[in-house]
């Protein structure tokens, strides 16, 4: 095993990479895979069929569905809310447990590579997030984010783009150099590495 | 015993109904009392004067304070935030310990038979949510919410309607029929099953 | 040993003043400080750095990261969203791991003693909030909170003022006299006890 696991944590998959680290009180299921070198913060649930990227830091506090894919170098803040289905009832109400018969209630998360999601952060069921978003702390996510795109807000609203790095960009005349060294390109709402 | 206790569970109570289950890491206090068939998902605290229904699925993360009611069929989505204090201080802040001497800052909140709460969402202080309604994720919930209603928001604004089985309902004519079956009409914003 | 630490929480700090109760499944790291008298709810995480004065509540499943200060009798309510980086990413990605070589990415929380944070609330990086001052449940805080404000929303607004003892207060001619007993004049946006 060259992954490692805090002694109160429950973990039950195997499919986990080297050098991953996951922290106290975490509970993983069976049927979760895991990339390497990511750290799994506290009290951090992962249901089965979730599926994780390498390079991935997830704080404390937070709960992956079934549904829910984290592509390479994702961060997830603290507690963030990701969800999976668009209308919620309880499975066991007899008025609603003909809907949980089968998936088909079932609406999945992907979130593409390098993208961060802010503290407390919700996520509705069936979005995407694009490559190196991110995503504002207590926003309310309730539609697709582009690759680059900042978005913030109840519901969330896009406020501006950020480089690859994180740091915020600025555009003049479509152009856009970032303090990194990286840069941009925007052309019809879509921002483009030059 | 007749229901299930994950072994990393502390549970002071035994006023858990049959086919119960309490996950991993759910602290549940004496006091506290639950009805047959539930789901109660990891991480989850229950204070003392908790009283939750049968048929009831809470997802993990939720923390019920003194003062909170769930009745049969209720869902309590991932991370939920429950209060019971509309003017919150620290009780051992020497400016405020007066008012923390009886129970008088205490405002309770009922969920009614089938409601849905979705992730995160936040419900204030002496809040009833109404049969069958469905909280949004990430709302904030100010005010009483209405039988069948959908909120969402912050602060939390009525967006429409929903059936029992949880799907939107729309209505023309004041009359509305669910893909389930179901038949309602909505007069003087109630909506009744006929 | 002068404090109570529950038999399932973590502790590597002996830092902890007389009659702290530290509840189930914390984790607080070497290098805490906390004061007297504290309760800290279960589920509460603190990381290396955290400082916490005396007479805090800390409700559970908090999660107090590197930079976050607490002065004297402040509550912190349940699973409020501290935060410590003003562009995140994940470290481990390539793209962004240079910014992460040194502490030049913290910014730093400071709250002033007596205030209140209500659940779920999000209080972005490098914010001051005022001695006395309430942030109401859900908030998402942008900017420095006055001493005495009373802020709500997404992002938070100031609603109004209250009192050291948390009741609200309302000014006529630049007066309010609380329940309690005491007095405050209100001037330039600025509350002082007289």
């Amino acid at each position: 095993m060259d992954y490692f696991v805090h002694p109160t944590a429950i973990v039950d998959t195997q499919d986990i990479g080297k050098g991953t680290k996951i922290w106290a009180f975490c509970h993983i299921m069976d049927g979760v895979s895991i990339g390497d070198s990511c750290n799994i913060g506290d009290n951090t649930f992962m249901e089965s069929g979730v599926a994780v990227g390498s390079n991935v830091t997830i704080k404390n506090g937070n709960m992956l569905w079934e549904g829910v894919t984290l592509e390479d170098g994702v961060f997830v803040g603290p507690g963030v809310f990701f969800t999976n289905d668009r209308h919620p009832r309880s499975p066991r109400l007899p008025e609603a447990s003909h809907r949980y018969q089968d998936h088909s209630w079932l609406s999945p998360t992907l979130v593409k590579q390098g993208a961060a999601i802010g503290a407390g952060a919700v996520i509705l069921p069936g979005i995407t997030v694009g490559e190196f978003a991110t995503i504002g702390a207590g926003a309310v996510v309730t539609k697709d984010v582009r690759p680059c795109a900042v978005v913030a807000g109840n519901p969330a609203r896009q406020k501006g783009w950020v480089c690859r790095c994180g740091l915020p960009l600025t555009f003049a005349g479509g152009c856009s150099r970032c303090h990194c060294g990286r840069k941009y390109s925007l052309q019809n709402e879509t921002v483009q590495i030059v």
